[in-house]
């Protein structure tokens, strides 16, 4: 059985990624990694679906073992992506979707690097602004920041894969849906399998 | 204005790479590349439609001239893919297909590696088999020989950068397609000149 692969979505706060990422669930073959937090659960949320709710005991103690595909939060709530389920879905054949910040794809690189990495970006910095702001929740300064924290997370594009421009929803779905496709494509030791196939037929 | 993409479509001969390349041209924006050849037309070919015809005097200086991207037979009728209007079209951003022979599609590799590589592999040879003698014009001796030869071209598929088994037709039409939609997202340096835009806005 071909290995599942690991598709990473990011992009800057704002940009939709959870959208087109949730689409992808829908639309596609391939499950959600669950997170896991040392903070409290909020009304309605279930433990081992929205997150693994853990003590802060329960996480050092996963960071320990190297349990983690990356985490993040030194101070106050902490979250991580545990590395057991995933592999075990991609052990078994099975595609996995992370949809995560820019800092959290760059550490899932350094411990997962075949994951494929796809950056969502803006059509333009006043769309992005305008979609921050139409959440009706930032003051100037802090709709000031984050735009800034947007632009410095973009200079990581090169570390990514691909990347798609958010511009048009349902065409930003269809480049990702394609990716998705497309990588199941790629020329890997997998085709060595059907290849020897091919010489017991000769 | 991004540089267009050069996709090579290639695998043995019989196993359909002629019919999905058709649909790719028919239905995505992208153009053939028209061969060079040394043979007469045939009744009803154009010249600079179906081929370049050229004299052998014309071939050898193209060759001299470094004139081809690939080009195929010592003796007898030769052909070659035209260098020039290739990368006319893919410096104007327009993408080109090639359909060519594995040998042609290696030398490709050689003098344009940005290619885009995609095998076409039979889902499997019993079927590869049945493809091929379905066109009636095989002895069982030259079907040995054809088998024989496409069983050496797969082990060239290493050098590509995807595989496509033509087992249910629409599939693998619709995979080709998501490989060149998903090509275009692909991470290049034309991605930073979208990133200055944001620069100037903020």
């Amino acid at each position: 059985m071909p290995r599942g692969q690991l598709f990473i979505i990011s992009g800057p706060s704002g940009v939709g990624k959870g959208t087109i990422a949730q689409r992808l669930l829908n639309d596609m073959d391939i499950t959600f990694s669950v997170s896991m937090t040392t903070r409290a659960p909020r009304p309605g949320e279930v433990d081992g679906k929205d997150y693994f709710f853990v003590s802060d005991e329960e996480f050092d103690k996963m960071i320990a073992e190297d349990g983690f595909l990356e985490y993040a939060g030194n101070f106050g709530n902490r979250y991580g992506t545990p590395k057991a389920p995933i592999l075990e879905k991609l052990n078994t054949g099975h595609d996995v979707l992370l949809d995560i910040d820019i800092q959290g794809a760059i550490n899932v690189k350094k411990s997962y690097p075949k994951g494929i990495f796809i950056f969502i970006l803006p059509p333009s910095m006043a769309e992005l602004r305008k979609r921050i702001t139409g959440r009706g929740t930032e003051t100037p300064e802090s709709l000031r920041k984050r735009l800034g924290k947007a632009m410095e997370e973009i200079s990581y594009i090169d570390k990514y894969d691909y990347c798609i421009v958010n511009g048009e929803l349902e065409e930003a779905i269809a480049r990702a849906k394609a990716i998705l496709v497309a990588e199941h494509s790629r020329v890997t030791d997998d085709i060595y399998k059907l290849i020897d196939t091919y010489k017991e037929e000769m």
